[in-house]
């Protein structure tokens, strides 16, 4: 089925936010045999809303409206809805009195956040929905099936907000397409580190084009690059893994030494699943990237059976109090060194007692450059009781780019380090 | 100027990457006379493209389409532009040159990255073109100008990259346009913590439903609600002030305790400007958000100032060993306690000899709840030489929301406490 997702809402038009429900909803849709084509975001004006509406009618199966459904008056997807497609809102008694509880249940730690006669409308859905709770906000969302010149189309209505949207996606929406579900679609993703997207389409263009099943799509993600191997079979037959095996027998002779996964994981979850499984102790040591490679790790529950903590050293003095850097070591090379590397790396790894240290010190712009080091140069240290290194890079871009590039080098170098020792 | 943003990619509608573009570029245009009416994603194919291009041309004045410039079989953008206006590409023989030369200056410390025969295909624009340089990739954009039952329209290409889209529109695109515009629009930004969205739209709505000019629009975003106030105005007779005056003064009535700024700047920004201008030092001792609040910080150039560096206290031996918790204090209250948070706020603002020392301390979920603890309970703590104290919140959602929410929380103490010295 093809689907389309209207998010609706000018912050969006605005740049106000992303809309990252459209991202999270495309890549969890092919679960169950749902594939986005299209993505649209409209302002909170109803005649644009329903030409959008018209359109995608006219172009998918499955329409899918993001936003819209909160108290205020510039929110008007419901009744958008409902009027191209000719019915009637009604009033359901539960969700008004479900509204009521979770005012109750937040109120003692945000006493400004009241129920208003304006959340009232939130309980009102077109004729004929079936009902999707919202278990962390107000809006609930609906499914409606409606039928345009003889073919099956489905709309749904979705709260705007991620936190609302990804639970009620994930446990209400998933489940009603997977029961319709009677093709299967099977991806592996082949997730490599230290190639760039030109030359490894290079190693493999035969092989894409001269396959239609399964198909190969090249991505580039900041710093990494990405094959989605896409197989269709047969539900019955379950031939998935027939079909993919040939081609990714020779994807991986062609590309082995870069390939880092071949699921969709990132390069953080692969090196903490490593590290934990593997019963690597860490510590970060963080200059320029300021604690963000402690926030990435940190992002994964679980982490803290083999992460204990970082020093963020963002001034001279405290690599020198904390991590024990050599006064004269700065004073000589600088921060930005492959010698201040090291001892902050070493520094670290005694001060919480790691197996292994690892520091982040750089010029992350876009300030900072001198004469002989330019906005961009980082090292990276690792440090173990055997043995200590240093990595010099040179990245290019904004300060965000540079320090997340720093982060995810940082997170390679731990991931090898786990690999060595496997 | 209506515009229309149309993302190439089937990366996109995957979901492997949220279309940060259309943000960006929605939030730059108006500046220059140009309001974004639409975002469109559509996937790597030749005739949806061609039909979302002829959809835009329809209800739009300028088309900009980003993505699709890339040098592999996918990128396909140029050649569908030029095949919907009836334009030849042709080749630039400067932009080649360019493309070797960056080719040459990256490959130092980026040895996979080589240049490949697909990459000349870049150098091919539609013919009439307006060239974009790109200063931080291959991919150069364009600007085309066309005529439509006598309407003129705009097309616009850059790469998808936001690395390179971003500069190029900062460059070319705003001077572009600023050039033509003849109306000015001018917004306020009245950005507010610690008020739900609706209680402050019931707090206003008749304010709100009585103008036309300024336009006065709610938006909610993580923890935050913002209003922005939209004046049009004559350029000659530079009347912005006098239109948005009255109403910017019945708002502050309304909303003043919870304004902290009238221009669209985040909450850690106004913080950082306020520690920054009354010289007072901070440091972080971060638990459950795991260095978080510290790379909120530091994506500040120039933050070093004041900020000195922060403790990631993820185990409870860390907590002891380096920010003095006491063992009795984690034995009797736990880590995640209004007692901890106290210990670690002043064991940080000692260790880095700093004015003002901040904890973050709770559990994030998804596990880690204890019966008199829920997901969600967190502990920010303030020390400072005069003085501790010690909050307690009870965040809903995820991890990720949680870890956010417990930060601009922080930073809001933070600004509070700037303010109070101020």
């Amino acid at each position: 089925m093809k689907a389309e997702i209207i998010a609706v809402g000018t912050e969006l038009l605005m740049g106000q936010i992303d809309n990252t429900d459209a991202s999270y909803i495309s890549k969890r849709f092919p679960e169950c045999g749902v594939y986005v084509y299209y993505h649209t975001v409209v302002g909170d004006n109803s005649s644009r809303l329903r030409d959008c509406i018209n359109i995608a009618m006219s172009r998918v199966d499955v329409l899918v409206l993001t936003g819209g459904l909160g108290p205020t008056q510039d929110d008007l997807t419901k009744e958008t809805v409902a009027q191209v497609l000719g019915l009637k809102l009604v009033l359901h008694q539960d969700i008004l009195d479900e509204i009521k509880s979770y005012f109750e249940k937040t109120r003692h730690n945000r006493k400004n956040l009241v129920m208003t006669s304006n959340n009232e409308k939130q309980a009102y859905y077109p004729e004929g929905s079936v009902i999707l709770p919202n278990r962390n906000g107000t809006a609930a969302g609906c499914i409606i099936t409606y039928s345009l010149n003889g073919l099956d189309k489905t709309i749904i209505l979705l709260p705007g907000p991620p936190w609302e949207m990804e639970p009620m996606f994930d446990e209400y929406v998933i489940e009603y397409f997977q029961k319709k579900n009677t093709e299967g679609l099977k991806s592996v993703y082949l997730r490599m580190f230290g190639i760039g997207e030109s030359a490894m389409e290079t190693l493999i263009s035969d092989i894409v084009t001269s396959q239609t099943n399964p198909t190969i799509a090249p991505y580039a993600k900041k710093g990494e690059v990405m094959l989605r191997v896409t197989a269709r079979y047969d539900k019955k037959a379950d031939d998935a893994d027939i079909i993919l095996k040939p081609v990714l027998d020779k994807l991986y002779e062609r590309l082995g030494e870069y390939i880092y996964a071949d699921s969709d994981i990132e390069l953080k979850d692969v090196t903490a699943d490593m590290l934990i499984s593997r019963n690597i102790t860490v510590a970060f040591a963080e200059s320029c990237t300021g604690g963000m490679m402690s926030q990435m790790i940190t992002d994964i529950s679980g982490i803290s059976k083999i992460f204990l903590g970082s020093v963020v050293a963002y001034s001279n003095s405290i690599k020198e109090s904390l991590l024990k850097v050599n006064h004269s070591t700065l004073d000589k090379y600088g921060a930005v060194s492959e010698k201040t590397a090291i001892e902050m790396a070493n520094g670290v790894r005694l001060l919480f007692n790691t197996e292994v240290g690892i520091s982040i010190t750089g010029i992350a712009g876009p300030t900072g450059a001198t004469l002989d080091k330019p906005v961009g140069r980082v090292f990276i240290g690792i440090s173990t009781k055997q043995n200590t290194s240093s990595y010099e890079y040179t990245f290019t871009g904004n300060r965000e780019k540079i320090r997340y590039y720093s982060c995810i080098h940082a997170m390679n170098i731990l991931r090898q380090y786990a690999l060595m020792k496997g």
